[in-house]
């Protein structure tokens, strides 16, 4: 049986997330039914993980089996042809039968688009938060500086989610505001896993800091207090892109920042991808 | 009796054009019934002109009358609460009485998005016409030269249009290839006035050229022959956007860049405006 990994990219605006729904209005119902059509047989599209509604992926990571022998390269053009044209195969390689995207994934990679324009702008309300007063974003980024490292993220995590442990490690962590579009503030966080809704519950701590109606040091002692209760709201999702996962034998870093309308920002101002 | 002029952001997609439709689903229709919901009373919203259904807009114009008192940026905000959120006012003022959006307004600017990625960008499929082979974007510049200046424009005209002149006068045009974003191709066509179509039947003419099908001279040739049947197809109405409309009282350019998503990529390649 061959085991393919698909690299894929959506717009999450109008589904219900990753994960198969009775409605069947998922991201995997869709790329399930598309491969399906190719492969002639059902199919299940395993992901690294679920995204909720509304939540959008560059570099969501997925595999499937199947007999039949097609190229890789033919499977992602003819799986992109059966798509909605709100999700795309960016990717597609023949891995080892062993190989599962959940347990062996290494890292992940988000990025959440915040902006404090003062006007709406229409054509980013699909994949930016806006919040319609000034953030303080180094605020914000001297705040955020308590998370990096191996913590109990127990604070940040929703009711409703089923991990062993709650202790995860944050490798990397950066708020920025935009030098090129200085509205628009962005928070990327790369990390070994991510508990339930832990990036957004994250966001929106953040947010009490940037709007001033926390201190600095409140992030580090919601952290150290490790209940949900004490700390922010969750971030609305649809400012939330998974941006990838990685696996022991990448050695390169994917290309994601192509897959961003605001690519020329992504290349400026986030060199570590 | 005052005049209230809007100047107006929206993404086209979901709607059958500016224009007042029996569909009720215009931008127009969407305006209208906002500004009756404030001032309670019906209302007529003039525009500027007609953008087609699936057209954006970063700086339409409008225009309305009513006896009501509220000052513009009350009325601004207010609209803006009751607009679904693809439509923003960016900003109102009134204007003297015998103000007409069409018969006053002396250029207007359009943009134009394309791009010759290899794979698509989701993020980007409302908002650019994807060509999915390799553009000679220098070529489709050196054809574009021909088009700058006084000339009839029959050729880019598509048949439906009412004019009493075919005559228009480009004052400045633009193709590029973004640097920040290497495959995205900007075409900017600022005229005193545009023909039905006229920009989209430009953009079309302009690929042909840079596919290689049509030489350069070949934009200058289908000019002087003054016959829609000579020109390139009609480009796609999702990558076009009505920029800005000017009028004499006009003293200074139009903040419009921060309205588009890849503003920085604006900023840096279009200093123009």
């Amino acid at each position: 049986m061959r085991c393919i990994r698909l690299r894929l990219a959506y717009d999450g605006t109008d589904y219900d997330g990753w994960q198969s729904q009775k409605s069947g209005r998922s991201i995997q119902d869709a790329v399930e039914a598309a491969v399906a059509r190719l492969v002639g047989h059902k199919v299940r599209v395993l992901g690294s993980g679920r995204t909720d509604a509304g939540v959008h992926a560059v570099g969501q990571v997925a595999a499937f089996r199947t007999e039949k022998g097609f190229p890789p390269d033919v499977i992602r053009k003819a799986v992109n042809a059966r798509l909605p044209d709100d999700i795309v195969v960016l990717s597609a390689d023949e891995v080892p039968a062993e190989f599962h995207p959940i347990r062996d994934a290494r890292q992940k990679r988000y990025r959440y688009l915040l902006s404090d324009a003062a006007l709406p702008n229409v054509f980013l309300r699909r994949y930016v938060w806006r919040y319609p007063r000034p953030l303080d974003a180094a605020a914000m980024k001297r705040a955020a500086e308590a998370l990096r490292g191996t913590h109990d993220f127990s604070a940040f995590q929703s009711a409703g989610s089923r991990r062993a442990t709650s202790i995860r490690t944050i490798h990397d962590l950066c708020v920025r505001r935009s030098p090129l579009v200085p509205h628009l503030i962005t928070i990327d966080v790369s990390a070994n896993g991510f508990l339930y809704n832990m990036m957004r519950n994250i966001v929106g701590s953040l947010v009490d800091v940037g709007r001033g109606a926390r201190p600095v040091s409140w992030i580090s002692e919601i952290l150290n207090q490790q209940d949900r209760r004490c700390a922010g709201a969750t971030a609305p999702p649809h400012g939330l892109f998974l941006i990838s996962v990685s696996y022991p034998e990448d050695n390169v870093a994917p290309d994601w920042d192509e897959r961003l309308p605001w690519s020329g920002v992504a290349h400026s101002e986030f060199p570590l991808i």
